[in-house]
């Protein structure tokens, strides 16, 4: 009853800000580009490849309310839902680092490996597929799969739900949340609540600034750098408004070809010859903070992956000049990881029905 | 010996505070009582054998900035302090819930089971020592520990030290934080931060409401229960501030008598034959959210805890409805956990100087 309480101080404390956020958004976005009377020459080739990062208006028209989202956080934060009782989906996407764990893979279930590096969750809802391999469509299908994984939270269906439905916070919460659903703690459900939640990580940059109108969000060498990233070609894989999360590219890390045992990629999705050594282009967003780099997590530093990445994917042997100039750029988005994300929730008690622990 | 100068040190610097505290206590504790005209017999009954949680004077008495305790909780946050990059003091203190893992033993570093339950963070400043067996005398020692531990986060001072240093943001934070020292980036100081934050993970519960003069704040069957506790004579060893961590009884739990395997508890640390299965007793606050229970977590059911307890430590042989009023009692002792604590700090990048994680 408590909590009842808490959550809906919670909710009218929480929807304030974002009414007030939202109209400051479509002011100061009108405000800019009416200030501005024309955007600078700069500012129209970005435009060309990349968009904003959307605003509420995105978030409220996906009709998923705050209470959704809430659950989805504990969800998210939900030790419980892994069989060991110790890994959450926050374990291996650290909100304090930008969403990723800094580990070249992921370690799970009995320490057992991850075959690739953890992509960030921050911003993910923007790319169009969702993994390394694009094999999921979107973040609410994607976030079923690391609970369930041997290697990862290795939970079972059951027991996620027997794990929920033992608790009744989480059956109320649920029949809440899903108020049409005669079962609402499906485990679906699970996914939907999670990837709701995913759907608010979203992280405004001095790059957004700019692209909304501001030309001095960048500061003069970091719009070079923006330069020589369009003129060396790296918008044309890394564009759309998290630069990068919509196609696909043939991809061996330099790790890979030292030891001539290279990830499959795509093909274990689709079974195509074309699919081999094929992974989804990164997001560049958040790049400076979400390291280490590549699908296997083998560089450590940005410089040395821009070179690669360069001269593997677009033909051109960069200059020093050259990457430290792009690196500078890729440091205008480095993002603000909203606060409400930052704030851990208060998990509810697990009962006797609870499914206790299991570590082998 | 290193050891011995370093506690001297804490010591001179810790005494004064207490003084203060002490004085602040009695003083906040005297101004209660004169605005409550006159407090209830059970108030008083209970005011024998523990007292309110100390206030805001408390801490700032004690002389800690608010950022030395930022400082704490941004290492208490941090996974890359471990071997791994993988386990911070979070991973089995998790604030999410309650400051524990709700395990029976905690996992560390490849997997490995640690030998006894881990208590809570939450409100352990006020025991008189720490760890189950007492070997550290304050939240400041004992936060070094576990990151030394090969069981758990399995670093080494040099590691620690080497991460820390690596980061201009964290060595920044050390100067300004201990600005009279010369090398302020010491082991012990990252003991002194995270001891910093642990001290203001006070949790204030309904009990501490009606201690302070709020006659209202239990309801009458969790007044039943506290004269049940009391009658049953648990206060008398679950008393002072935090309703234990103060002493410590011979005990062995249920499922050590059963499997023949008793850990030898106190005696590892004092050598002393009177010490063997000698433990801490344990602080009741928040322990309807710090299951399982006793030094080995055999135990999730609260009820059954306080039946063994009841019999094993004071010959009392309880009925259902005595335990469940006990049990309704500690119910009370359920606090707020505070928000500043739940609020994940953004954690400083990585360099090129910072080692990398070590998974084996």
């Amino acid at each position: 009853m408590k909590r009842h309480a808490q959550f809906s101080k919670r909710t009218l404390l929480f929807s304030l800000p974002f009414v007030l956020f939202a109209t400051t958004l479509l002011f100061s976005h009108c405000t800019a580009r009416d200030s501005e009377k024309e955007l600078t020459e700069l500012q129209e080739r970005a435009l060309t490849f990349t968009q904003p990062l959307p605003d509420d208006a995105f978030l409220e028209g996906m009709n998923r309310s705050e209470e959704l989202i809430e659950l989805g956080k504990m969800l998210f934060y939900e030790p419980r839902l892994s069989k060991s009782g110790l890994i959450s989906c926050n374990t291996c996407h650290n909100m304090a680092t930008f969403g990723v764990d800094q580990l070249p893979v992921s370690v799970g279930h009995m320490w057992q490996k991850g075959p690739r590096n953890a992509p960030t969750v921050l911003n993910a809802a923007l790319h169009t597929t969702q993994f390394w391999d694009g094999s999921e469509p979107d973040v609410e299908s994607q976030a079923l799969m690391p609970i369930l994984d041997p290697l990862e939270m290795a939970a079972t269906r059951e027991h996620v739900l027997a794990v929920l439905g033992s608790m009744p916070e989480y059956v109320d919460f649920f029949r809440r949340v899903f108020p049409d659903e005669d079962n609402p703690l499906i485990y679906e459900n699970v996914g939907v609540a999670i990837g709701a939640f995913e759907r608010i990580l979203l992280t405004y940059s001095p790059f957004d600034d700019f692209l909304r109108g501001d030309a001095n969000a960048l500061s003069d060498s970091q719009k070079q750098g923006l330069r020589t990233y369009i003129d060396t070609g790296c918008h044309s894989c890394h564009g759309g408004p998290a630069l990068g999360g919509r196609t696909f590219s043939m991809f061996q890390t330099p790790a890979e070809l030292a030891s001539g045992e290279s990830d499959i990629g795509r093909f274990d999705v689709t079974g195509n010859e074309l699919d081999k050594h094929v992974f989804k282009v990164p997001s560049l967003l958040n790049i400076k903070k979400t390291y280490p780099y590549f699908h296997d997590g083998s560089e450590w530093s940005l410089h040395e992956t821009v070179r690669v990445v360069a001269k593997d994917m677009l033909q051109q042997e960069l200059t020093t000049t050259e990457i430290n100039e792009i690196v500078a750029f890729l440091g205008t988005l480095t993002g603000e990881i909203p606060a409400y994300a930052l704030e851990l929730p208060v998990l509810p008690p697990s009962t006797p029905k609870t499914p206790r622990p299991v570590f082998d």
